[in-house]
Order: C-alpha cells, then structure tokens, then sequence
C-alpha cells in the first residue's frame, strides 16, 4: 500500500537535531571541534557571545553529553574549558551530513522559479 | 591599535540568521524554493509537520516577509500557497553561504584531535 511520497528521499532537514543545530551551540561545537579544548573566554570572544548567553548554551550542550566542562586555574586566574565529547564530534558529523545534503540537494535544483 | 584576532576570519556561524536557520524554517524555506509556490498540506507532509508547528513557522517567516502565504481554492476546497518572496530567496542563499563555509572550514581542520 506504498505511494510514490514512500520512495522520495526524506528532506534533509529532518536529519538536523535542534541541539546541535541552533546556531549558537553549532558554532560551540565547531569551535570545540578544531581544538583539543577551547577556553571560555576564546569561545566567547570567537562567536560573540555574553557570558550568560555561552553558559547557557554550554549546560544544554553538557546535558546532552555533546561537551565536557572543566575548571581550573591557569596560574592563578580560574578558567573554564570545553572539550568536545566523542558523542558531540558523532552529533556534529549527523549535522555536517545533513547540511551538506542540503547544500547538494539546493543547487541540484537550480535557481528559484522567477 | 589592531590585534592578530582583527585579521581572522568571523566565524561562520556568526552570518546565520536565527529566523532562516531554525531547523523547521530552514525545511519550509528550502521546500518552497524548488517550485513557485508549494501547498501547506505538502510543506506539512515533507517536513513531519502538525498544523500548528507548520502555522506557527510560517507566520514568523510571512511577518520577516520571507514567505508569501495566499488562500485559496483547489474546486470548493480551501487551499494555503507558500511562495518565497525575493528576500526570503536572499536569505536563504545567505544561510547556504554560511553553511557552506562553515562545512569548508571544518573538513580544512581535518577529524577532531583524539
């Protein structure tokens, strides 16, 4: 009893995770994912964020396993580093998969209708 | 008074736009770029989407004047057409720009450091 909509491929979209995909924690991910672990104040800076608005993003990214957040001291002055988890750089690479099948799936279809 | 950051690239994440890139208008945005309009009931099917989910998206990119939403009917039965308008195609090219850049910048960093 299939119809033809059954053999289409499914939107590309419906691969994202909203964890991972809001714009905010995609650009914590990717930044964590360059480096072995990432200082707050680099992240902060790197994408612009505030200090409530990166914790923020950080404890629902530490929450679902996709980060770790560690404190410490570098001499004296407290820091905070984020290390991308093995689930986070798996969740970034089903992101990463899915928006380039986006991207191949747009320009396969051209230009918008005029 | 410039320092060594000033030189580096902003991130790409930093060119997304929340109103685009949010997963569900993302799908309703990229579904409606391929034809010249697309029907609600289609968006809804392509996309897993209820009514209201569906509603509630397009109204947020009808209000940023993204989408063009118009009633009407197919026979006696009432229809709602979602066109992209000129800006929304914009604004999705924009987003595919960063996405593509974002997508170039992680695959030049090579996998994460183990």
């Amino acid at each position: 009893m299939s119809v033809a909509d059954d053999t289409e491929e499914r939107h590309p979209t419906l691969a994202l995770d909203d964890t991972v995909h809001q714009r905010v924690r995609l650009g914590i991910l990717a930044v964590a994912r360059e480096a072995e672990s990432v200082e707050f104040a680099f992240l902060k800076q790197e994408l612009g964020l505030t200090d409530g608005n990166l914790s923020r993003h950080l404890k629902v990214l530490e929450d679902s396993g996709l980060v770790a957040v560690t404190k410490g001291y570098a001499g004296r002055r407290p820091r905070t580093w984020v290390t991308l988890t093995s689930g986070g750089a798996e969740a970034l690479d089903r992101e990463l998969r899915a928006l380039r099948e986006l991207v191949r799936r747009l320009d396969a279809a051209g230009p918008p209708p005029a």
